[in-house]
């Protein structure tokens, strides 16, 4: 979805409180402008011609801007964006960056997706952007991960292993078509973990791809610490010639990558960086900000259940011990980002352990052979599937896609009890892979909850007798963002923490009678728990959930994208209360 | 599903015709003592019994007994085994292979998956198999793939990439238990393109996994050639140490075996060896034999496409150009078994070329999330996706998987004219990733086909007028196993080229009409085309399709284990039409 000026609008509105008072009047003043020259032709020739018409520079260095972007969103990667800086400085003096007017002297992918922070920044302090878009980060206006429409050759929309993928593809044509320019592919250390990229690097030496430049940021972490420094014998191995800089010095990265882009062959360019956080976050925010997101109860949870059961644990997870919550609760293995190996790794342990796999769901997507694998020969075996859909993407469709793997059930549980009540029908059928999408989000746990029968329905509002006009049920999290509005409207109201509920025949039965249901979800449409509730029970059920794809904005803005937003809800629950047609009216942003 | 005795008595009455009289006479007297001693205690101790009962041996050299299982079976990778066959022999020597009755002094993960026949005919030669299982090789007695019933410390369902992983998880679980045994992995050089297996000789050497013995057959080839030699290089980068072998010689893998064994650290131990063809055929059958299955005739399908609409092609394929008959009708790129890479080396081409991916349906689940890249970024990408369920397993949920990817179409054409529509489809709608499931099959044509609206249904048997008690709906290739069977019954029957088909409204009209319809695939039920029907138009429709996992056996078996076998679904046609229960009947085999 290419953003409107209205985004921008609504962005600069959302960043106001967090602008000084230089920033808030140069974004009215770009706004403006922006008002009366349109976004015609393109984001970047519009926001060029504004930048033209407000010449005014709040900053001059680009890490500056960049720390500005990050404390305005109060999210993102500042830290590889920064460690990513000079390398980024470099492109823009050799001309790398599409835009410049004059031919690049090779093609350039940003495979690390997230750094797309550090081009604007430095764009504008080029003059080539205006400040308005660079406050509108992860909020609907700009882009954290690379994208067409921002002056990129590449589009990324999961981001890790695929640069490397993008680049050889690229590298692979233009040999084909006898072009002698050079790809130019910018990767971080953790991402070389995923096994693609050995695929691609693997390919580009075998096929006799001697274009291609793999410049490696390498500052030793993934979002956690790499366990070793990436291999540059590996590296070698594939490559022929690796090249070590200062990756901290522009000048120094600016003529090895000079160098590389003469020289013969193919060649890796080592950048040694460094990195401190991860994710940013504001200092010291009020203490309920404090309380954890669901997804960060895992670890307590995990060791709760230990604890409960004496049962061994071994838990794997890809780079996210700090999204669930793990670290100081259970003792854990990170595999790097290695989604396929995480999963692998339970393969051959003993049956009666308890094998944790953790990592956000969409990362999942390239790991459902390894799943089915698992889900035929392992037993015990818990996934906890992340779902962020927040400035990272998410994937609508794979709880719904898990959910098809053999042997495997999906569940969203959003109380402790809920998890509990997974964890313990696990250890009843210990032969079925058990999904457990942990919701990356702070919120009210509704009044009541699926804990007594994990695989049927709960009314949080329940019908009156004769109550049979309409109904709404929901799939996990969503009844969490609904609750509040069935209350108020009197709506009899089931929640599922079931993403394929096997409802008991009087809970059908009363479903059955009502003359309109809307089933909500948020969470793919396409395969998911209203169509379900459709395929399984033939219930004329009206579907309201995830239609389009992700958009790469913070979590509330994510929200309204997909009509999620409470308020939003509300007024789809009136329609379809008042109207036989409001059951098909989807509220959208 | 563990093989019975009847799987045997089945199995040995269709290897009869292949059997020399030597062999029929010992498989006669096998199997009755087999009735008597039972299958109890496992497969493997109750074969060891038979073979105690009848010990004389048809064969001295376990060479020769691989030729004549693959002979008997008539399907296989002989090549393959053959290749491995020192190295097994080595295993057998030094004690690795379990069921020895000592203690073993390694753990031995079978990666290789395909070469259980060389430990069988190792078995037999060693007196601790009858001839009798041999002769059930791919039948639904013996499988082809390592499996834990028949001796092997691990079970494979999908082979590639997946013993490296058992391997590492296993040599991780020793590792924290303080346990100083190895283990030994046995994988192939082509097996070590895919991208997980580098996942896991990252980790073991980053977690300190100093217990991990790689052994490498180094046959320079996958299915096809190798485009290199396994590197070497890259092997030292992980595994420190490589130590290289005439894989020919089995007293010297058994010396650099031991070896590696009792040396400290992890190591590769690459067996050089050779490798003929990779399928094993029988030679010079029938005229009739050489007709290509539907999924050979793509390569010639996608020369007319080229030749009709002047499109620029790039087509890659995992090591399936055979599979798929590209050679000699289209350039193409093999990229070796990394289906992701095939996938991601889409990513960056020209917008207004033909992209065609092409590999077997199973493999594509291991790449979901690179395919949703593509699928949001890439147009005019075709997904060929082979169906082979047969010895080298399939996956039941595979179509409808991909179905379940955002901006996908799924469809399985069974005419060339249904495979030109298709292709016509993607150049009206060149932003859908459109999926061609091409069945590896021989089959007659149906009577008609939905050429006209690919995404409609046409009517093999029409409707007469007011004929609305029972009618049948089905999916590609099952619309070729049911056609005989509904024009004998005379009964209605609508085929469908599309996994999710969006019917025209007097098509669906038409259905709702008929108080019984009957779906029938040849593909998972859960997702599936029968549960799209009722999902979509609430048609109270009756599923028949996959159910139970897939098993190793060739095709015609693996029909019939799903109740899918013509004659099968003949017998529930009649049940279907003479009863309101029949369409709840489901044939088993």
């Amino acid at each position: 979805m290419v953003p409107q000026l209205a985004d921008f609008e609504r962005g600069a509105a959302t960043a106001a409180a967090q602008l000084t008072e230089a920033e808030r009047a140069v974004v009215e003043r770009e706004l403006a402008v922006l008002r009366e020259l349109g976004l015609r032709g393109g984001l970047l020739p519009a926001m060029r011609r504004v930048a033209a018409a407000v010449p005014e520079r709040l900053y001059r260095d680009s890490a500056e801007v960049l720390l500005r972007m990050h404390e305005i969103a109060g999210s993102g990667n500042h830290q590889s964006c920064l460690s990513s800086l000079p390398t980024v400085q470099a492109c823009f003096q050799l001309g790398l960056v599409p835009g410049g007017g004059e031919p690049a002297p090779a093609d350039l992918i940003v495979g690390r997706g997230h750094i797309a922070p550090s081009f604007y920044a430095e764009r504008y302090v080029r003059g080539e952007l205006p400040f308005l878009p660079l406050a509108t980060l992860h909020q609907g206006g700009l882009t954290g991960v690379v994208h067409r429409d921002w002056g990129f050759a590449n589009t990324m929309r999961y981001s890790l292993g695929v640069g490397p993928a993008q680049a050889v593809s690229r590298a692979w044509e233009l040999k084909r078509r006898g072009d002698r320019r050079k790809v130019v592919c910018l990767a971080g250390d953790g991402e070389l973990h995923e096994g693609v990229t050995f695929e691609c690097l693997r390919f580009a030496d075998e096929a006799g791809l001697d274009n291609l430049v793999l410049v490696v940021d390498a500052n030793d972490k993934g979002i956690e610490p790499l366990l070793k420094p990436v291999n540059r014998d590996y590296l070698r191995s594939y490559l022929r010639s690796v090249t070590e800089v200062d990756g901290r010095d522009p000048e120094a990265v600016r003529a090895a990558l000079a160098g590389a882009l003469t020289a013969p062959g193919p060649t890796a360019l080592v950048c040694r960086t460094r990195k401190e956080g991860h994710s940013y976050r504001r200092p010291a925010g009020p203490a309920g900000a404090a309380r954890p997101t669901f997804a960060a109860t895992g670890g307590r949870q995990l060791a709760e259940l230990r604890d409960r059961t004496g049962q061994q644990l071994a838990v794997f997870t890809a780079d996210l011990a700090g999204r669930f919550g793990l670290a100081g609760q259970v003792p854990y293995q990170n595999v790097g980002l290695a989604e396929s190996l995480g999963v692998g790794l339970t393969l051959a342990l003993p049956p009666d352990h308890l094998k944790v796999v953790a990592t956000d769901a969409m990362y999942y997507m390239d790991s459902l052979g390894m799943l089915t694998e698992a889900a035929t020969s392992v037993r015990n075996l818990l996934v906890l599937a992340g779902r962020s859909w927040g400035a990272w993407g998410g994937a609508a469709n794979a709880f719904n896609l898990l959910g098809l793997i053999a042997d495997t059930r999906v569940y969203e549980p959003v109380t402790p009890a809920e998890f509990r009540a997974c964890t313990d029908r696990l250890a009843r059928e210990p032969d079925t892979v058990h999904v457990l999408s942990m919701v990356d989000a702070r919120f009210e746990e509704p009044p009541a909850d699926c804990a007594a029968d994990i695989d049927d329905g709960v009314w949080i509002r329940p019908p009156e007798d004769g109550e049979e006009e309409a109904a709404v049920v929901s799939f996990g999290y969503a009844t969490t963002l609904l609750a509040a509005a069935t209350a108020e409207l009197g709506l009899p109201h089931l929640h599922c923490a079931a993403l394929n509920p096997v409802l008991r025949q009087e809970t059908v039965a009363r479903l059955a009678r009502f003359r309109h249901v809307l089933s909500v979800e948020y969470n793919g449409v396409h395969g998911g728990f209203g169509e379900w509730l459709r395929n399984r029970y033939l219930l004329p059920v009206a579907v309201h959930g995830v239609e389009a794809d992700i958009d790469n904005c913070v979590h509330e803005v994510q929200l309204r994208r997909h009509g999620m937003g409470p308020e939003q809800l509300r007024e789809l629950l009136v329609s379809f209360r008042n109207s036989q047609e409001g059951q098909h009216a989807v509220a959208r942003a």
